[in-house]
């Protein structure tokens, strides 16, 4: 493990690496779910830790230039300190960093308002693996000069390259919070309410969705009783944020849905929110509480998502009848997390099953979480061969050498 | 010149001219400001003109596929139709194409909403130079499963391939439209209150600036009396649209800026707005009908927009003292357009001044209409070697031959 200081550093890093024909792993907070920064057969492993210096905030500008290995949870801190706020939020808040949340275009919570990582990424500062230098973090709005590197770099998972630092966007904070669950008589119903919630709610930060057998398991592993909304075939978590309070304009949103089961749940206090957040939130430790989880991270077309989860639940039945699956995800942009557990689940099994479902309903077989070491044999299927063959002529042109996370991303 | 009807044509286009050492340029609308898509030695025209299938718009997952060659005004009437709108607005809109604009990443009036074009484009078609065909038009707004090649094409302004489609986001229809005008005392009190109005005004659509000497010029052109709003050095022409009436928002959002010197102009009716726009739409025509203009297009950060505008006059007071310089731009993204037009003008001597201003401010020598040729010489001291031989390798990689648009982008 090396830790380097500066990008010069890293640089030398990279430049020594090339010389010895080693290959290297970059790694920031290590919260991946497919390995993209673990070291797989002796490479070195370059941390970003000690990159991390947040800049000041250019309230001006509404950007801020952080290294790579500042947590999420200090740059969230450092917006938050001059009165503005940073656009992706997730739950490794604490330990996910800068670096690897652009290196694998970290999605998250507020996606449907402020877009993903690459979004966010106004400018960057890379080693490539050739070594060279790249830096650009002036962090204009509007800069059509030449190729676009940090959309590149922006979940290129480590391959092409170690990032260094970026220029982030920042966004207003918006600190009056509405949040509501809401009960459906069916997902198709959950998924149009959420569509229309997403073209009609201005203010939406989120829109998540769950159901009624992972809501049981989830009450169940915490001990707490459901809402009356809760107890539907499907649940929609709704927040809307705003700088003046929009529990009125939620309400309206929420008033012309279609197919609700019962009065919505509506947070009064900040203890309410937290407890319908818990209810999504614990989702992935409910699972683990039954064993080894195989998580699958996916999207589909909207229109198709009912489709996908007949037919997950079904394939699952059929491979493993006793196992538990749980879904969950955020609606709004078609995302929705697998996870499978319990007796007789084999990962292979359930993982082709799943990806191949998704792959005939025309969905991508990774929505956030990247491909990693976990889906790479998946990708063929994913995607053309015209498509692979561009990302294998750009990873020979950056990192000629292959030295770069040689096990990530390409099959 | 060829008018390939559909992809397989146009790789046997790409086939053929690599076969035989010849260099394409694709052309859409041919309204780039920067000579990318026009031919300078020989090159074979790939024209997309054919290419102009706009396919069902998607209202669930708010998408739609478009051909390349299919005009703004076409898509914007597609979406219209459905009850949606697209996010990218520009006045060349009759004219310049899907495929234009996603080669030259273009901007726009509406940027500070929904952003540029490369925010936008959710999925890809094209031709690389070497021959190979991507294609990923799934149109998902999670989706990590490899580089982010829509994103790569997005501003590559034809040197790395012909796009050939692409699946494009699609934004909610704000049919309820606010427009003031509004004079400030000083460029520094306009460009904070724009700044003030991006953060604060979620239903901002547009923040346009404009100056004294400008205004009256336009309304000498146009023969119209001006509001008295206007009669201020900065003036701002501010929209908000959103699905119920903005015009209370607007109103407060004025009411709080700082430095106004006059009553806002507030637009009652579609005429009254037509009106306001026409004062800022008329800024190109008003300095044409004074010669030939040299046309620059930067950013710099906000708060260096006063500095700039300070040095631009006084640097052509000193190179053409009989000239006339006109100032305008969309100042929510720090973008201004530079004409200067009149007795005396050498367009060299203008664009090595106005350019070395922009860079020693931090900014960008070409915020929204690209390098293409004209501004080619200019890249190495807008951007880094290390940023250069990063772009080369790319070139190289995708078009190993190098006979996609030569004349274009890299010096």
């Amino acid at each position: 493990v090396v830790r380097p200081a500066d990008v010069v550093e890293v640089a030398a890093v990279v430049t020594a690496c090339r010389a010895h024909h080693v290959a290297i792993v970059p790694q920031g907070g290590n919260t991946g779910l497919v390995g993209g920064s673990v070291p797989h057969e002796g490479e070195v492993v370059l941390s970003t830790a000690r990159l991390a210096l947040v800049g000041e905030v250019d309230r001006a500008g509404m950007t801020v230039v952080a290294g790579a290995g500042a947590t999420l949870a200090r740059l969230q801190a450092a917006a938050r300190a001059s009165g503005v706020a940073f656009g992706v939020d997730l739950g490794a808040r604490d330990t996910a960093t800068v670096g690897g949340m652009v290196a694998t275009n970290a999605g998250g919570l507020n996606v449907v308002r402020f877009g993903a990582m690459r979004a966010q990424v106004l400018g960057i500062e890379a080693v490539l693996g050739d070594g060279t230098l790249v830096r650009h973090l002036a962090g204009l709005r509007k800069d059509n000069t030449g190729y676009d590197l940090p959309g590149l770099l922006c979940g290129s998972e480590g391959t092409l390259g170690v990032v260094t630092a970026a220029t982030l966007r920042l966004v207003p904070s918006y600190d009056e919070v509405a949040t509501a669950m809401i009960g459906f008589e069916s997902v198709a119903a959950a998924v149009r309410a959420g569509a229309a919630l997403v073209s009609g709610l201005e203010a939406l930060n989120a829109v998540e969705i769950m159901f009624d057998d992972g809501l049981a398991l989830v009450a169940a592993h915490l001990g707490v009783a459901l809402p009356p909304a809760s107890r539907a075939p499907a649940v929609l978590l709704v927040e809307a944020a705003a700088a003046e309070d929009p529990t009125a304009d939620l309400a309206d949103a929420v008033a012309s849905l279609d197919g609700c089961v019962a009065e919505p749940a509506v947070a009064r206090s900040a203890a309410d929110r937290d407890r319908l957040w818990r209810l999504r939130e614990a989702h992935p430790e409910a699972a683990a509480a039954l064993g080894v989880v195989v998580k699958l991270d996916v999207t589909v077309p909207l229109g198709a998502i009912p489709d996908l989860h007949r037919r997950v639940r079904a394939a699952v039945e059929r491979l493993a009848p006793a196992a538990t699956v749980l879904l969950y995800g955020h609606v709004g942009d078609g995302n929705t997390h697998v996870n499978v557990v319990g007796p007789g689940v084999d990962s292979d099994a359930i993982e082709d099953a799943v990806l191949a479902i998704v792959v005939e309903l025309g969905g991508s077989i990774s929505a956030e979480h990247g491909i990693g070491v976990a889906k790479r044999r998946w990708l063929p299927r994913a995607r053309s061969a015209g498509d692979i063959a561009a990302f294998r002529a750009i990873k020979r042109a950056l990192d000629p050498d292959g030295i770069m996370n040689p096990n990530v991303l390409l099959p």
